[in-house]
């Protein structure tokens, strides 16, 4: 099997699976309990928040890092919880996972003044439409660092500047599912005040997440019960699982430059390959996340030779595990692609474990598969 | 060490560490994906539901359960999910964990009519005033199954005839992760509509619940993401730790009734210890859940004991984890205890892996404390 769908999950870290096997049989205590085994395990959750700040350049002192069960969760919780001004502007990139842009929609729903900043052809959002749409009332803005559909990496820190010379007090929030781990991100310099990450996604384990949260915000309580993660997300604190994404993390951060770097020309090695293919159109631009390569086969269904190509042991989607069972692709349209080419859509995915051979093999089939059909 | 706050969290069984490690390894795909690899973990996803409807006797054709990150999360949905009726009455028991308690709290802020039936000296809800407190306006009803603190068990099918007789479009939500796995549920006799359920409490893994919702039932979105689990629970569906859940699961339910009776057995050779302790009050009545043993020690401090016995490697609490680090309980002063009596409490809380040599040592180390302070 050769797997090409690293956005959607990565098959976790074999010492991630160790730790979390050792904790559950070791330290399976409830850390919110009252006796030293307990008091151990939230000591080291604590410390696994310091780690986080420190990853990524936050205030170690004044920030907040708490661990929730997922990005959906955190996306939530960001949204939600800064929902204090009734008549401020809500912007949102047209480019958000579903996790964010359907807050959005619900935001609108209930009333809020929610708008949508469209992109550019390259997938980035469009910074100078941007700009024309800020004034002062603009009090939330959540933007992705990088899409997961075409790996598009939207510059924060001109965003930042861009928001907030207009509207001085506005919380930025980005979804950085698809960038921790793999670029450098730095909340203080970019100017970010809230930050969802997962851990599934970086060879950590599925129902963990985190959000950062800068001194600037005062989030309202959106989920309840015990109290744990400073009473923002109640609920048993999952300690195997957020430790077992602080060691994910670190595998991630410590090897981020050598695994980019073999990513970026694991991606440059399948764009060589495919470059003489007048049908296959490349969506995801030079400067994207090569971990994220978004093509456009013209004619064909993007959804046929997925097909074709999982009957033969290759994995890869035709977008986000969240959308790609619906119809159409609302991220693609934003770029200004239209419904005949979108249909066309597949996405191919790369982790740090994939190899110059998985592209191989990908690229053969890729090659049969345009011979059968044309036989 | 002896483990003896099996109500905050139980070891894992081995078989369900086992099979989470080979799931992460082997099927880690999002089972959102669209491929036969992700198809499959979809069904064995779907198969748990059906197999969870059949374990409280549900309709499996026209019920639904839907996983979660836990109980919590079970709770929050199942409650802010029903809040169509901003006129009705919503009603909750005073016995309830945090995690229904403060949704409670929360939508009384919010401007609902919300009101808490008193408990009996039992622990039980007091049925008399709970009929009292039922007219045609009441649309909610959320009372737990099992009380964490106590052990004290509702009668679900009694409260059921109650609000249904006043309301009969009433919906009732039981918590019921403290009788899950450890006494018979049967939704449909007793009139339940939602109920929520956690993995962690059966030797499951922690980040992993349930919610049971009756076709009766038309819950609001609270999360909103990619759509998983009916658009009720967006997030990455968590297969490993559903899969796992199932597994405990089935452990816990082919066991109940052996597990039960010897976790009666430990509960009375317990009882029988202490029976000639005049400073030791049992608040747990005979007919509660033998799996939670409340005391109260008069003249000392629940936390104090609970320090000693910490230092002498046997784990108790002085309450539910979630309550343990604030001050007072809420529960045992509903039941009419003062707080000079409260201060003494201490919790002992079961599973099946515990033995009568883990009693000795208790009651071993209380003796002994008893003849340290007073020496």
């Amino acid at each position: 099997m050769i797997y090409l769908d690293n956005a959607a999950t990565t098959r976790p870290y074999d010492e991630v699976i160790d730790l979390f096997d050792n904790l559950c049989k070791n330290s399976y205590f409830n850390p919110s309990a009252i006796y030293n085994e307990a008091f151990d395990l939230a000591k080291q959750i604590d410390e696994a928040r310091g780690f986080f700040l420190r990853a990524f350049h936050a205030d170690i002192d004044k920030d907040k890092v708490i661990f929730t069960s997922g990005a959906t969760e955190s996306n939530n919780i960001a949204i939600f919880g800064s929902t204090f001004n009734k008549k401020g502007k809500y912007l949102f990139s047209s480019g958000e996972h579903p996790a964010v842009f359907n807050c959005a929609m619900n935001l609108k729903m209930q009333g809020y003044d929610v708008d949508f900043i469209p992109l550019s052809h390259n997938g980035e959002v469009d910074y100078d439409k941007l700009a024309k749409m800020c004034d002062s009332n603009v009090c939330f803005v959540s933007i992705m660092l990088v899409s997961n559909e075409t790996g598009a990496i939207n510059d924060i820190e001109k965003v930042s500047r861009i928001i907030k010379t207009a509207s001085p007090r506005c919380i930025l929030h980005i979804d950085a599912v698809q960038g921790f781990g793999k670029i450098d991100i730095n909340v203080k310099k970019w100017g970010v005040d809230l930050m969802s990450l997962s851990s599934h996604k970086i060879g950590g384990l599925k129902g963990c997440g985190a959000l950062y949260i800068s001194s600037r915000v005062n989030l309202k309580t959106t989920i309840f019960g015990g109290g744990q993660e400073y009473n923002l997300r109640s609920g048993t604190v999952n300690a195997p699982a957020i430790l077992s994404f602080r060691l994910a993390s670190e595998i991630s951060l410590d090897n981020m430059k050598q695994n980019f770097d073999k990513v970026q020309q694991l991606k440059q090695y399948l764009l060589d390959k495919i470059k003489n293919n007048n049908n296959i159109t490349v969506v995801s631009s030079d400067s994207a996340s090569p971990y994220i390569v978004s093509l456009l086969f013209r004619g064909n269904r993007g959804e046929t030779i997925q097909r074709y190509l999982n009957s033969k042991g290759i994995l890869v989607s035709t977008g986000s595990a969240c959308s790609s069972r619906k119809m159409g692709n609302r991220i693609l349209q934003s770029m200004g692609y239209n419904n005949t080419d979108i249909i066309g859509a597949l996405r191919v995915s790369f982790y740090s474990n994939n190899t110059t051979s998985d592209i191989d093999a990908l690229c053969q089939e890729l090659d049969n598969y345009s011979t059968n059909i044309n036989a």
